[in-house]
């Protein structure tokens, strides 16, 4: 399973990279594979390990806000692994070009 | 906190209802508060019960389907009850008309 | 064509309705018709009627703010007409019962 | 501004990278700076070159189903340039560590 999300914080000022520092140690600690870009991190792994893990997120940023807003989208696909790296090789090959990733 | 999610099965051709129709069953007997629109359902609760409602969903769907993409945002703010309700008539009372809701 | 999105201005606080009741005026103008909910607002048009609206309500809110995240989904299905209203419709038929909406 | 979008063409089959790989090529020629990520892509430019990028790929991917489902989420921050590259420099500098990306 992979998972993509992002948690914005509300009304804590126009720069959150602060919060988002807090939630990526965590994810870098969890040991899931993970990918972090400049709009969310992608996360890989069973349900309950990536739902757990977007959970601590969640909740440490909350510990410093009166309001977050969390995203979460799921692409579940039977039988796939090492999705985080398959997708995007996939897409490549198609073209026959590397594309920026 | 209230929560959005959406479902979307893919691969199972293009009228969903028969897939939305099982999820929002598990969601009607949830006891949850909920308001279903046409793009997706509006969650309103604690946070476990919330999730483990679309996990439920998320599950069933899955049953039917080799893959699955399910969308979540919730919006957490401190000390906020009765939001579904709340949320709307605030921004109503601001503009001093009735919305299309 | 039925389009769901939502705009989030960063860094003005947590209470957020000021400039939700700013865009839902422009919308609520446009003559489109749409749907308020307490998680969105959802529209039903023609692709560049409906982004135009929605730049409309970016550009209102960016007036005030720093910074703004808006997300937007569409769902767009070929000869689909009377959406927001038939979607609801097809999923209650299915389950014969009405659902919170 | 600083956008991530993702295009989901529902009907079509379980697999998806030929779809995904018809708009990578779209954005490949566009001109503009992006990332491609596992779970969409991410642009960077002004809101008409992006969106008008954006619309080319839905159109495109539309020729080939009956329904697609997009989503596209805007980070629009004033004055901000160099984005998809800072935004994730600020955060590693922050922690004081490499991140996966």
């Amino acid at each position: 399973m992979i998972v993509e999300f992002s948690i914005l914080p509300v009304g804590k000022g126009v720069s959150l990279s602060e919060h988002v520092a807090k939630a990526l140690d965590i994810v870098d600690q969890s040991g899931l594979r993970y990918q972090f870009t400049p709009m969310g991190t992608i996360l890989e792994g069973g349900y309950d390990e990536i739902m757990s893990t977007i959970k601590k997120c969640h909740d440490a940023i909350l510990e410093d806000c009166e309001r977050v807003v969390t995203t979460i989208k799921m692409d579940d696909r039977k039988g796939s692994e090492d999705a985080i790296k398959r997708k995007v090789e996939s897409v490549e090959r198609r073209l026959g070009k590397d594309l920026q990733k």
